[in-house]
């Protein structure tokens, strides 16, 4: 892709390590091939330069490097996107926050959590959950950074219940394209002072502002937690016990659907056995809570109402080591529908809870249409979908061809049914078109107006979320 | 005020008459004083023309018209705000939108309630309530518009529980100051495509957008719920206690803190006894749920946590009845302070909630510093304080200057301890020097750039939040 940037040079490398010292800047030559790409889109393109920014001084002056010479910059955290975020398009510096992992205050008195982007999120419910405390966003990928789940916004299982990412963003240093740093938000419950930058920011993909820092806010951990595993004959009857369970008079933790084809995949993948296999879909559903009754008559009232729209039976599963052999099935599905093809791509549609069935009854049927393989699973109770497409045996062209065909139509099929082109993965690059098409051309330009706000030369993580 | 907009002349008058009517449209000498300030700030201009919307198009008609004319637009819902952000303060169009006060959609599958903005508070508290299901947001002014409380981002008593109004709005249907109508969000409950202008337009006081429709998150309502009134010997003894029971296993839904004067104030306004008033302070305690046991363990364990703190006395009010003659009190605490006076003006930062006490102490203290008299009550759990200064018999000179001292006393403490300008009542016309003095030059910059960018011509609500 040709840029309006100015080409990287040997000088330029011996500038940026005169700020963060040789070790952590490493030249093209040297710089490993897994910082070329991300963990599932086909985005592909080396930087001129790794820069492994240990503090937010350093970040800033790589900024102001960057921006006085007109260098463009992709941050990256663990590179576990999927859609291309993390990945440098247009070369220049990749400037990787995974070594800015410190935890550096829990307060809790305020109940928050402060800490450094590149802590990872297994990390983070690791650390708060050993003092009684709990942080809600639960997206799958537990590797992602922490600073990853707030750029995109992330959801995750518990969204039903907790809500997102955004929801739980208390304040944020953010640094600026030109190097400044910004303090949003702060150690407060409540804000109505001026525009919510710090909401902006979340969900911006790293094109507005680089997160270095963040408060998060944490609740105190439920006690007791139970797990259904119900089998539905087919997957729209399991979709639609799904409002009336959350229509219940307590709200579900997680709600997700998995069809069995996914589950054998899963099984395989962990050489594990899931508790069943028999139906061709399930729901599997979680209740927390503090109280023990409470969360029993939770699931006794869910369970009812599955039985009664048609569940064949209801397997519950209240021991720590049943939880974890299902739900580490379930955290197992990315990775065992990968390992079963020789490469697949996704579509994170969010669509309104009570379309989701019909949605992956559409891309059952765009299989035959399209004549690939296509797999599923998801978040039926926030109508978050990941459908993947799988490439199989196919050449270069036809997968080139079919993908953009299904994409297409899954695309469309989102938006006819008042749905988005991303629940949670956010758009990077590989889903700019689709956003796009999204988008009504007012919306446009004020995406590009605030990009252009925090950004005016269009040097931060350029390329991606929307186009200049 | 000198204002850059063309003059407002009588065939503007006819033109607006073209779009909504005659009696819709009333001209300067027909206006109501009432619509030339809001509940409490000292803000007065009246404007050249009421016109009062009842549809979405017309909406977008009239802002077409003034973007072309350069008329300036304040929008306004039934004016109970508290910092002149519905005051018209460059002449114009007063564009009233409490005549849409329809609901338009009750999606169940969804649990969301679409609505027009002129619906009022108490109107949607209602609504959802008989249906058995819940809004959570409750700011005490119940005869806001739901409108108003999107522009604010509302926070209100729950808070501490259940989050702000923007945690609860889905999707917003905003028409630009060029009179373009947009739709931001939708019926989905988790979104990560592109740069969340709905979260932005939440709380930007209708700077830059008009919302005309909103769709909210409902949650089933809690079956179950408590409140305990606390007296303590002292403010500060109250305040301790309220971390420790947030720290509890079960999130409090409100946690208020109240003062004996404003309680004697509150009585003699009500002409009715608040259940105690020997003790110096109060906290007023709630707690819901779906299970009895479980609001009983976590009243108990609140209770229990406060007599260890100090508390000289639990009151458990577990009616209807009792229940309502303490939050009746509560509700009532602006107006019984505003009846005790002549005239006031208040300051409504929000503190992390570890400093509520020294912030509120402080206040106590400038009432001898400036001689003046000084009341407060506010949101204890999460840091929302709402502090009045009282002009009882103060001349006009003496009045304006005390009160410009004491701002600057409040607000410079409220920086210090790590605060914000406003947790829920928004800046509007008032307030601005301090939000600009609590802003860095970038965020000021950025986010008179996002305005820009939004109303390029500064017709909509100009003179507010910030100064462009």
């Amino acid at each position: 892709m040709a840029a309006p940037y100015k080409t990287f040079t040997a000088e330029d490398l011996v500038q940026l390590r005169n700020i963060c010292g040789v070790e952590r800047v490493i030249a093209r030559e040297d710089i490993g091939e897994d910082y070329c790409h991300d963990e599932l889109s086909g985005t592909y393109r080396c930087p001129d330069v790794l820069v492994k920014a240990m503090s937010t001084a350093e970040v800033s002056a790589v900024m102001k490097y960057a921006s006085t010479n007109n260098i463009p910059v992709t941050p990256r955290g663990s590179g576990t996107g999927l859609v291309g975020g993390a990945v440098a398009v247009f070369g220049g510096i990749l400037l990787d926050l995974s070594g800015m992992n410190h935890f550096l205050e829990l307060d809790e008195e305020n109940m928050t959590l402060t800490l450094e982007p590149g802590v990872l999120l297994m990390e983070v419910s690791k650390f708060v959950e050993e003092r009684g405390l709990f942080y809600p966003p639960d997206p799958g990928e537990k590797t992602a950074t922490i600073g990853g789940n707030i750029n995109t916004n992330a959801g995750g299982m518990r969204a039903v219940k907790y809500g997102v990412t955004r929801d739980y963003i208390r304040a944020l240093e953010v640094v600026l394209p030109n190097g400044e740093i910004l303090t949003l938000g702060g150690q407060v419950a409540k804000n109505s002072s001026g525009y919510s930058l710090k909401d902006l920011i979340a969900g911006s993909e790293g094109t507005l502002g680089i997160v270095t820092k963040a408060t998060l806010r944490l609740l105190p951990l439920p006690k007791y937690k139970i797990s259904l595993l119900v089998p539905f004959p087919d997957l729209p009857a399991a979709i639609k016990a799904v409002p009336q369970v959350i229509r219940a008079s307590a709200v579900p933790t997680a709600v997700e659907f998995m069809e069995r084809e996914v589950i054998l995949a899963a099984e395989q993948f962990l050489a594990r056995k899931f508790p069943d296999n028999s139906a061709d879909a399930y729901l599997l559903l979680t209740f927390d809570g503090t109280g023990k009754l409470e969360v029993e008559k939770a699931w006794e009232e869910a369970a009812d109402i599955c039985l009664k729209c048609g569940a064949m039976d209801v397997f519950i599963s209240a021991t720590q080591e049943r939880n974890e052999a299902i739900w580490s099935a379930r955290g197992a599905f990315l990775e065992a529908i990968k390992g079963s093809t020789t490469e697949m791509d996704e579509c994170d549609v969010v669509v309104p809870r009570r379309n989701v069935a019909e949605f992956v009854m559409y891309s059952h049927d765009l299989q035959k249409k399209h004549e690939i393989r296509i797999r599923s699973f998801g978040h039926a109770g926030d109508g978050n979908l990941h459908i993947y497409i799988l490439r199989d045996e196919l050449d270069e062209k036809s997968w080139k061809s079919k993908l953009a065909a299904v994409f297409d139509d899954l695309y469309h099929k989102a938006a006819e049914l008042g749905g988005k082109v991303s629940g949670e993965h956010g758009i990077g690059f590989a889903k700019r078109p689709y956003l796009a098409e999204s988008l009504s051309e007012a919306e446009k330009m004020i995406m590009c107006g605030i990009k252009h706000t925090f950004d005016p030369q269009n040097i931060l993580n350029p390329g991606k979320v929307i186009s200049l």
